[in-house]
């Protein structure tokens, strides 16, 4: 194939997904019809399912997409920045102003409900998952040895520990309670996996 | 009224809500119909609706003595007690003889899904929740007293802490993940929270 069109396909297959993240984080998995696909992508029902098999091709594509997203952050700057983006991100019900939840957390929360009521899409997302567990471990396996995470508990509990986390912020988040004092509280995971200096004033 | 029948009363209240409890665990909330409470609660429609005054009462009152119990547990041993009971009752996919997941999360699951889709339940929901909130605070307070508790941290901070981290072991629960290695992570989350003596073998 070449290259040419290999590019072209990449920038119609991002025009598709960056469209369809809007789409489903709006009106989620079942509201995301056809017809809105379209609209938001500016693109022919033809032409989205050229790309990508059907819905839940694409929904999985996307939920990839973020996972590739939130493993580069993990790499680089850990899984509690993800967290703090979360929070930054999130929607606000008071504001008239924001109508699109995070794009991101709409996913995220998207794949969360169909994880418990879609055994199907559980054995499916099962692969990817561990995409960002894996990341989260290299990452604390690198904290590890330039000496910055505590030593006295392995990586593998740690990685739980903040994945855990990560799940309740996203619960608490999706019940629409408030996450005004939560910064704190991600300081305080944060604290919990570093080398310890609590002595310090 | 007399004694005797404000006990007869209460024990056939009582004997509502378990049968109820169990109902909702099994079926969760839209499949538990009146026949199956009937079938449930050994008691007609008749005398149950007597108690309660339709099914969406009769699931807060469950949810609210759920809450009470889960309040008292937190008041004598502290939320990561509540935790671990999580973890030892979960519902277990792979062995047939359990096929009732343990009646407390199935609760706490179907009060975490409503909260997400169902504002009006979220409204009449917030007034209970703060309870386990409450109890959890005035058991850390406790604690900081007894000089158990780190005194690095407000207590609000703490209390905010073990809460996200319940609602991830909820979540993780629901979404049917393997929890074999969380004993260790519950570890971690209540030393977190304890006074520091890290430095000891």
């Amino acid at each position: 194939m070449p290259r040419v069109s290999q590019d072209h396909l990449d920038a119609r297959r991002r025009q598709i997904l960056d469209g369809a993240r809007s789409c489903f984080a709006r009106f989620g998995y079942e509201g995301a019809t056809v017809r809105r696909l379209e609209e938001a992508t500016g693109l022919s029902r033809g032409a989205i399912f050229h790309h990508f098999r059907d819905k839940e091709s694409l929904f999985l594509a996307l939920a990839e997409d973020d996972a590739h997203r939130m493993a580069d952050i993990v790499a680089e700057q850990g899984l509690v920045q993800v967290m703090r983006e979360l929070l930054v991100d999130r929607p606000d019900g008071l504001d008239p102003e924001h109508e699109h939840p995070a794009d991101w957390l709409g996913t995220r929360l998207e794949v969360s409900r169909r994880l418990r009521t879609d055994p199907e899409f559980r054995a499916r997302w099962a692969e990817r998952s561990q995409q960002l567990t894996t990341a989260t471990r290299q990452r604390l396996h690198r904290q590890r040895e330039s000496g910055n995470l505590r030593d006295d508990v392995p990586v593998e509990i740690l990685s739980s520990f903040l994945e855990l986390v990560l799940e309740g912020l996203v619960s608490h988040l999706a019940m629409g309670l408030p996450a005004d004092d939560l910064e704190p509280v991600l300081d305080l995971v944060e604290e919990t996996v570093r080398r310890h200096r609590r002595t310090a004033p």
